[in-house]
């Protein structure tokens, strides 16, 4: 039984998964500022359809799932770069029900993040991973 | 080439994921208490060896990855019962090089959970993921 | 123009509010723990109908939406007795449009707290507010 | 009876409220930057002569009094534009007893913000309000 | 030239000072629970009179001292048995002028905090410091 | 006996202190950026040798214990200039046993950060000091 959740981690880690009821979309971005995190997924999520681009509800929703995936990321403070730290990220978006066998609820959204943190210098960084799930 | 977060994270998702030079531990713990997971994860690693049971060196880099994976699952609070919410988790730890290539630094711990976090009552409830990752 | 979140504020400040499109209750609670403020929330909006009984999506928006409140209540920590202080608060939920000319947006809870946190001894404590809002 | 924080709330929500004993100045300051909205207050706060321009006591108890308001507005982190979020407020400051009953309590501040908070795009916003009270 | 600060810290380490135009108490406390800190440092500091036991004024500014010295401890989350770690602190309160030179800015308090925090197991733990400054 | 984060609290302070089996470094740097002070730790722990400039395991070791240290000066909020806050900080970072009697436990660091935040305008601040230890 799929997952939204599952659904959107297995996807970000490159792993092989049937879309089932399920959108997915799949995105990167490097950077010191959480700001640009946030805005690269809100923009692929809108450019793609996962959430309308003409309502604020659906942003609302996705920009709690993306701070929420970034708490996994931050592990106690939302910041980059103000740390000095940076992140390169795999993102992944999930459309669809909370669980293929739970539609009555309505749908939901998953976002998961999976990459790299540390310092500004190759290899001296280790890998992160975050999940944030919301109602639509 | 494998690493020790994603050998981690597809661990704890019940995926199949060859070991290499990681050895890997998995369980499960559900609470309302943050300290319950905290121990069924140590107690976990320390009967299974991956942290010495005689040192406090071991449990200190395994106590601080646990919490940073709690982040994730926790997103904002280190909480359970006491902001009324409950989680059900599987947790995988794994001791090993960073990644398989990167054996010039040393052995690491990753600590991976995963489940569900709502109220205590069945279906009002989401998915949570978690990593932690430290220098042993 | 009535917008839910001043709705929400002035009801629990005992202010007299027109109603219009929005739905709203109020109670109180006093308590040492946050758990018992979640509840009492939670209790009060099923019982009234702000969201449904037997459905986790109206609990879910509800839960994030009193954490939010609790965060202006609790300023760095969502603690009462575990930090030696208590709190008597009065609350009220708001359901409706996010205002009454944004109704193409859904609708949404609004959750208000008001009252004194502080020690637990009369007159030892000052006043606190707090609200979260969210999409239903 | 009146108290320093109902004051406070009235008034940055424009509602009428009589001073009393109370001091009460209002403004307002849309931002993305938290330092912005903490030099607004303290400017105002000090050209209208509730905490003295010459000593470090009065503003350092309006700056902890803001801080903690601005936990109110900004729900688990204090953070605005680094997390892609821009904010649109009002602020009260009110100097006086803590309450009309408590003189023998000595000077207090309270510090209330109201306003919306949201991206950076009208209508994509939600209400917000905090507060802050601290002997003088 | 004296500062409360550095007055409190030289005292909770056991190191010799001259108390100059400050007051100075001490304590120990040791405890699963940041509630018994948080009493332990006000009983004593209201028993020895640096406070005043009758008004809410000084355990307001005392109150918000020690969290401030408990950040310095526990690093991130103000908890202590909820996530497994135990600590062993002493405590200095110090009251005075901010600095020997400083008499202009009136009546402030100082409380240090440094002991051990670790697991519930002898050697487990690791030193930890804070210390919390506010007016009177 | 001497503990490493005893001598690192005492370097900090300018106070007398044998290193015996300790190595000490000191310093001090002042800015509203916390990526500054992250920095200029790092920069003079590898300068000096307490860690290695090649391999990111000690960074990884230095960087935790920065940040943990910079929880006791910040209290709440990893944020200087951001929230309109300036420190003036000495550091002092010291690696060996984590006690003289406790060799047994392998290479410790412990960082010592000791200071004054407040705003940027002289004698409108008061002092902070912070600590984190990490195994090395
Ligand atoms: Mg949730
Ligand atoms: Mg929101
Ligand atoms: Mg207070
Ligand atoms: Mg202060
Ligand atoms: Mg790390
Ligand atoms: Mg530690």
């Amino acid at each position: 039984m799929r997952s939204i959740g599952k659904v959107a981690v297995l996807s970000v880690l490159d792993e092989p998964v049937a879309a089932g009821p399920f959108r997915i979309i799949t995105g990167q971005v490097g950077s010191m500022g959480i700001e640009k995190v946030v805005a690269a997924v809100e923009t692929a999520a809108k450019r793609e359809g996962l959430i309308a681009d003409d309502h604020y509800r659906g942003e609302h929703a996705l920009y709690h799932a993306v701070l929420e995936a970034l708490h996994g990321v931050c592990r106690g403070q939302l910041e980059l770069g103000s740390i000095l730290r940076t992140a390169g990220l795999k993102f992944a978006v999930v459309a669809g029900p909370k669980a293929e066998d739970q539609t009555a609820e309505g749908r939901w959204l998953a976002v998961a993040l999976y990459g790299h943190i540390g310092a500004p210098r190759k290899g001296f960084e280790h890998e992160v991973i975050g999940l944030g799930i919301n109602h639509l």
